[in-house]
């Protein structure tokens, strides 16, 4: 699934900036790709960029318009439907990270249909994988990985990417959700595919590169989470990660959704190693990533502090204090670029 | 997904006994729920069921007609269609294993329309599941595990089954693959479920029962096939077993399919009590099952001894010396029935 770019992104008329945070997501990351925004009357979310009729969208050279706000429960509201059929018509594909399949909506699909033009249901995967085969297979990579879901593993992933291009490395971000897959314009919603599929899609995702080539990959779920361990393990599998960036919420103490506890941070650790050796002997941590949100300031960096020694690992919190101790730990580790 | 019974089983014109497995598996364990076989003309396999035409099955009372056996490449060749439409016409649900789906073969959905039947996909969930809750629930569960895919785990949980509830324990069987589905009447293929629900799919197939109700749940795949672990995790997780049996198949050097080499016995039983303590913190191991085909009778015997040793834990082959050694465990361990 390739996303033609540049986007206009669509915020409807969400009432909040927390409804609109892939619109948010995709501009906070890849501003360059993207040609403004199109919002409907009553709509409280801001991304910044140039407010646009679809048309002008269309007259800027837009390709895809991509609906970037969600409603409550993951529909596409009736009165939505009419601004996307109006894209179509100016000549871009649609892409939707919704429940909701575009194509599932008979004035969307029949408007898809008389344009020729493409729906991305990212959500949805129509994608066929090969099962995984865990050989290992040129590059190197690095997967984040959590203690928890929503524990800023895309986040991290996206600055680690970032950060090791900033510092001379060749590298490109892999996408495993659907925010990251505007972001990277290619992916699959990995929790999406067909069970027997994991790995493999996984593998698909982050294909042979060169040797020197870093894929950073967004993580998915925990290990040690219930509901979702079997995706995580089946990404740890197929990504054959060479290092790893654990990423934790201090103040969480039960795992989303379920009344699990939390791992520790060490418990992440050796689980990783442990199973992600099946496809990658040499794998190992790079790093400990904190969300800090919850903690004033030196009480933040005397947690760093203390979970780093613990660890024996550099840790950081991504947002607040970078990412420069983990590319100094791959570099020691791997070498420079 | 619950399967009307009685069936009737459909064998094609296939060439050898392989190539019906399904069905020979059907009426190896639910032979009282079998009415008769049909076949084709040119049909070299043989369940030792009547042979009866479809109209001969439907008036002798059968409910599902089911495809037991299989085409190169997993299609349903034009030839069999007539065989299903003729099924449907006569009033029976119609069930496949197969990789096409009965309702994308028009004559096929158009015949259930018209006469108001269902037709069973097994290998293609159309079930919506919720994402796993990792809660303990009521009731008891063993879980088949294996050191690879195909090492007899279907047959061990069945037999188990069998075994337990003729030692007076109140027993269920928990299919997880195709065939086990037929024989259970009830079931999904986890492997082709979505990711996201394949602990919630396991919490379906094994619900919460009386304490004293045992549930026998087929295994899928190995924590160390790096194409399938996923599956396998989220199994674990979602049936939270209290024992467990490890499968294994003593002349194999390499995971089916892939280059990775097999796992010890003892690395199985260690990753898996790990993992599944998450849902279930006493789950423990209750036996080593050995397929020893391939060995001659006293090197098997004193191959099962010498690992039941090692492990301290009870072996057997379930095929050649059955299962009392495992029902005596969990006698042992869980108190008698």
């Amino acid at each position: 699934m390739e996303i033609a770019r540049p986007y206009l992104l669509f915020l409807g008329d969400v009432p909040d900036a927390l409804a609109a945070k892939t619109a948010i997501g995709i501009v906070d990351w890849r501003k360059d790709w993207c040609i403004g925004q199109v919002r409907l009357e009553g709509c409280a979310a801001d991304t910044g960029l140039p407010d646009m009729s679809v048309p002008e969208g269309a007259a800027a050279g837009a390709r895809t318009f991509i609906i970037g706000a969600v409603n409550a429960g993951g529909r596409l509201p009736d009165h939505w439907v009419a601004s996307v059929v109006e894209a179509l018509d100016a000549g871009m594909d649609v892409a939707s990270g919704l429940h909701v399949r575009l194509r599932d909506i008979p004035a969307i699909r029949d408007a898809a249909e008389r344009n020729g033009r493409q729906l991305h249901d990212v959500r949805h995967s129509t994608m066929s994988f090969d099962t995984g085969k865990g050989s290992k297979r040129p590059g190197k990579r690095i997967l984040a990985v959590g203690t928890d879901c929503s524990v800023g593993k895309k986040y991290t992933a996206l600055a680690m990417d970032k950060a090791m291009n900033e510092r001379g490395y060749n590298s490109s971000f892999c996408a495993t959700g659907q925010t990251g897959v505007f972001i990277s314009g290619r992916g699959v919603s990995l929790d999406a595919v067909i069970a027997d599929f994991i790995s493999g899609a996984a593998e698909w995702l982050s294909p042979a590169t060169q040797e020197d080539h870093w894929q950073i990959i967004e993580g998915q779920g925990s290990l040690f989470h219930p509901s979702f361990a079997g995706v995580t393990l089946g990404l740890l599998h197929g990504s054959q990660p060479d290092g790893f960036i654990v990423c934790h919420e201090p103040t969480r103490t039960r795992m989303r959704g379920v009344e699990t506890p939390l791992p520790t941070i060490q418990q992440v650790i050796d689980l990783t190693i442990q199973c992600g050796r099946l496809t990658n002997p040499d794998i190992r941590c790079v790093g400990i990533a904190v969300n800090t949100a919850a903690l004033g300031d030196s009480e933040a960096l005397a947690y760093l502090a203390k979970i780093g020694e613990q660890h024996g690992l550099p840790a950081t919190d991504p947002v607040r204090y970078g990412m420069d101790v983990f590319v100094d730990k791959v570099s020691a580790e791997f070498g420079a670029p």
